[in-house]
């Protein structure tokens, strides 16, 4: 049975050198709504005062990092590992793309499975008996003529990947404040009242091109998406333009 | 006319400070194959020997960087500018997530627009009218209670989502190296054999539970996708623990 709530993936790092990449790796991790951090056999040990200074925080604000000895201990407690790696190996085992990863994993959290996402060490990467302990590869397609990413970098796009696959923000939004989008009517009225005005003065030279010039005028104006109050700065800026009167009595 | 060259974004930093962000900043995005960087007004001037060394090399495979005063030169051959920003401002202006400005830029890529993506100095952003000059805002849906990124980790995200659009790597392969995956013939045959030497050494005990036993082991065999050298293996396996010969003749 899932438990009410999902299982998020744990981050291991395997042999990390450098305090500053687990502390870069963990501020990422927390950027992205993770706070499960195992690190296998930390070259200087831990806790680490660089790691610290360069998590802004982030480790602090997380639950205590386990250390491991091996990296069969660290994953003991998980259903499926993906191993972050840079190069594909001659191992016959899933490929996935960060954004593949998320989906899987969220598909694992249906039956209540422990993920975990593994890195390497900053030079060495993952041996492949690391890459063999693992379920499964996650491998970033990036520019393949210049594909290096340091640690922290590596951490933050795989993390991302799955903050991105849970969070429901709409690709485009248009926020409208204090106002209010504008109706079809409110639009019409502004556009006819441009149109009354724009035939006073002779804009439309030719009868034949009106309907034609209308038409472009309206779809300019309806692709603007206007609000309630910008379509009354719009009523203000024809009256004063037109000459009729002053365009803060007219907003 | 689309030309035939997709146009990529253009890259922008505004007053940028350290020159460390601005070479992080570039090797982001050679790792996501952007390479066009553009300076507004940096802090310690340009060129800068820290942004060429954190850039790993990435400066001198791009094209210069171009460097301006102002914002407004900058942009001025752009047709679309998406300015990066952690705060929502009080502007009735869309609003994209990195994945729905990626798309929204491939989507203008058809009808050959330029487009630009902006980001601000690293202690106060970009001002309101920044902002105000571009057309769309990006704002990076990250943990709410921990949402600061650095300015190369912003551009990273960003270009990444852009590869991302424009990469078409499958989000999961199983890639078999020097082999093949097995046909069902080759599977179906492997489990045959196993099913007879289960058989034979009085696995099934029950005759009722036999079908659902067989069934099972199929299903889990099946789940495994092998190859046709996993087969192979396979059978020397069947081999060697019913007794009937080595592994290495049947394999």
């Amino acid at each position: 049975m899932p438990s009410e709530q999902k299982r998020a993936p744990i981050i291991i790092l395997d042999h990390p050198q450098m305090g500053e990449n687990i502390g870069a790796a963990a501020r990422a991790m927390l950027n992205c709504g993770l706070t499960d951090l195992r690190l296998v056999a930390p070259r200087d040990g831990w806790p680490n005062e660089r790691a610290d200074a360069m998590s802004s925080g982030a480790l602090g604000k997380m639950p205590p990092v386990q250390v491991f000895d091996t990296l069969a201990g660290a994953i003991a407690d998980c259903h499926y590992v993906y191993a972050t790696t840079a190069r594909l190996r001659d191992m016959v085992k899933p490929v996935f793309t960060p954004d593949g990863a998320a989906r899987d994993i969220a598909e694992r959290q249906t039956t209540d499975q422990q993920t975990a996402l593994l890195f390497g060490a900053e030079r060495s990467g993952l041996s492949n008996d690391d890459v063999a302990l693992s379920h499964a590869i996650i491998n970033i397609p990036l520019n393949p003529a210049f594909s290096s990413l340091n640690l922290g970098q590596a951490v933050l796009l795989v993390c991302y990947a799955y903050q991105n696959i849970i969070d429901d923000t709409a690709d485009r939004t248009l926020p409208t404040g204090d106002s209010v989008p504008a109706s079809h009517d409110d639009l019409l009225h502004m556009m006819d009242r441009l149109e009354a005005q724009l035939d006073h003065k002779g804009f439309f030279r030719s009868p034949d091109m009106k309907p034609s010039i209308v038409r472009n005028l309206r779809n300019t104006l309806s692709r603007a998406e206007m609000t309630k109050q910008e379509i009354r700065t719009f009523h203000g800026v024809i009256s004063v333009l037109s000459g009729n009167k002053d365009g803060a009595d007219d907003a």
